[in-house]
């Protein structure tokens, strides 16, 4: 429970996927607050003890739970709905807040190199969610985020949760954490905004598929902004964006192609390589872990034919 | 000069291209230091007195000359050349440091959306080059790095010094500055490194095609690490790359699409949107502003089949 918002919307008022038919859990003025239950993005499937057969038998007809729709009065199509982000309070579940972070055969962006199942639980704490070990000498920085936040779109029918869309969705963008004021266009009246695949933290790209993937309570203020005609979702951060991660300076690989998509796996599999070259760990690991706290950066788009993708890993994880 | 170099290679020592039959201007012992006098990527066709009209008829077959090339003693192919970059001097010239931001027609991640040339010329303080105006209010921090570093293509012949390429080049990463470690490729017997194309600073992406292109000289050292077989350039920051922008946090704006580069551009031209609005700029001028301090990340590269690209333009310009 928050004690400052206006409503909650409890854990079980959760649906798959996108559609404008689906009622209202609640209906808020402009200016209110809300404070969601957001399960975790297996939906209940994987929990603080599950191993990796419980990744294999993961049924993807119930993943990435979204709480809401919340209905905002006087949200019209062409407005922008202006969220603020407060913050996010993990759950505890066996004792303590966590996560799990999998790779899961056909997801990812090296799936064809990466082809069996694989799990890493994380345990963290909820009072002050800073940092999470990573096997015996790793340790990750947490910034809890939504993963999935985001308006029904104005196309009738049930639509997948997998892609984000103009309306906002699953962008996975790691900034969305506390203190960031996020636009989405509206594209149906009132909105129907909904929120969940709360993340402790992820690098740019999400590169393996799965950040940590953590339930928690997010607490959101809602205004709108009338006749905004905004394209695609922006966003505003109220400070720095990698001061959790940056204090060691990073490794970085490259990749060079006349296709980002190539450059961007180049760069990833070479530092999944130095990694194992570096602290001799196993592959997927190094991939399950980049995917956490690694960054894809576009170097230069410019320099016709090929552009250079790099990704940034945290010395700090290891430092 | 560098004091505390072992050799100096003066400015008229650069070369246009690639090519391994050039003769070696230098030869030098790993562990060896050296001071590089760089031509600005115009190769002085354009100074801190330039207008738009010169920008027109810049002569492309004279642009980003490099300094050298040096011989490493003892480098085969196969190896890598590690470069420590130890620093940059800015050049002055008519009584400043200074630096040039040009729209070069067909040049550029929106060359279709920009087709007239246009021009911003720079000034700052070479012994202290740590900002620089940009028309009445923004301010933009300075990082200065080297643009083009590489080493010569084991392909015979004059290549394109456009693309970078696995031995380096016109790599455009914005953290190739002082303090870095840099590991790139050799191809040919003795690297035949060359270094130009100096920039006081730059956003990830250099989406208008330039940064702020300013004549400076570059210490270096090189050493070897035999049989190394990278694939691609990487390299190490000694601590964080953002913290001269990132105090004040973002605005950031979206591009949602199937294709990273259609993705990106819809990102860029977003941020060329807001700005205007914002702050009345022309477009051009955002575009350009937002080349030498913004950049280009990807958020998600996984949730199919709609990636996610954002471009950070950093609020202490304005603020």
């Amino acid at each position: 429970m928050c004690r400052n918002c206006d409503h909650t919307i409890h854990r079980a008022q959760h649906h798959f996927g996108w559609d404008n038919s689906i009622p209202p859990a609640l209906r808020v003025e402009p200016g209110q607050s809300v404070h969601f239950e957001c399960v975790d993005s297996s939906a209940g499937q994987l929990g603080p003890s599950s191993t990796v057969a419980d990744v294999a038998a993961l049924d993807f007809a119930r993943i990435n739970p979204v709480t809401g729709p919340v209905w905002v009065e006087g949200a019209k199509p062409g407005d922008a709905l202006k969220i603020t982000i407060d913050g996010f309070t993990p759950q505890v579940a066996e004792g303590s807040a966590w996560g799990w972070t999998a790779n899961i055969p056909g997801f990812g962006l090296l799936a064809d190199q990466f082809t069996d199942p694989a799990l890493t639980i994380w345990k963290y704490d909820a009072a002050n969610p800073q940092m999470s070990l990573f096997g015996r000498e790793g340790k990750v920085p947490l910034k809890p985020f939504a993963g999935t936040i985001g308006c029904a779109m104005a196309e009738d029918g049930p639509h997948s949760i997998v892609p984000p869309r103009r309306v906002g969705g699953n962008l996975d963008i790691r900034d969305l954490a506390a203190g960031t004021v996020l636009y989405l266009p509206v594209e149906v009246e009132g909105a129907l905004f909904s929120v969940g695949d709360t993340h402790a933290a992820q690098g740019d790209g999400e590169i393996c598929g799965t950040a940590i993937e953590s339930p928690m309570d997010v607490s959101l203020r809602f205004d709108l902004v009338k006749d905004a005609r905004l394209k695609t979702p922006r966003f505003t951060t109220p400070g720095p964006v990698s001061r959790h991660l940056d204090a060691k300076g990073y490794e970085v690989t490259t990749g060079l192609a006349p296709d980002l998509m190539q450059a961007s796996r180049d760069a990833v599999a070479g530092m999944v390589d130095l990694l194992c070259a570096q602290r001799g760990m196993a592959p997927v690991d190094a991939y399950m872990l980049m995917s956490t706290c690694g960054d894809l950066r576009i170097s230069e788009i410019v320099d016709m034919p090929n552009w250079v993708v790099s990704f940034y890993f945290p010395r700090i994880v290891f430092e």
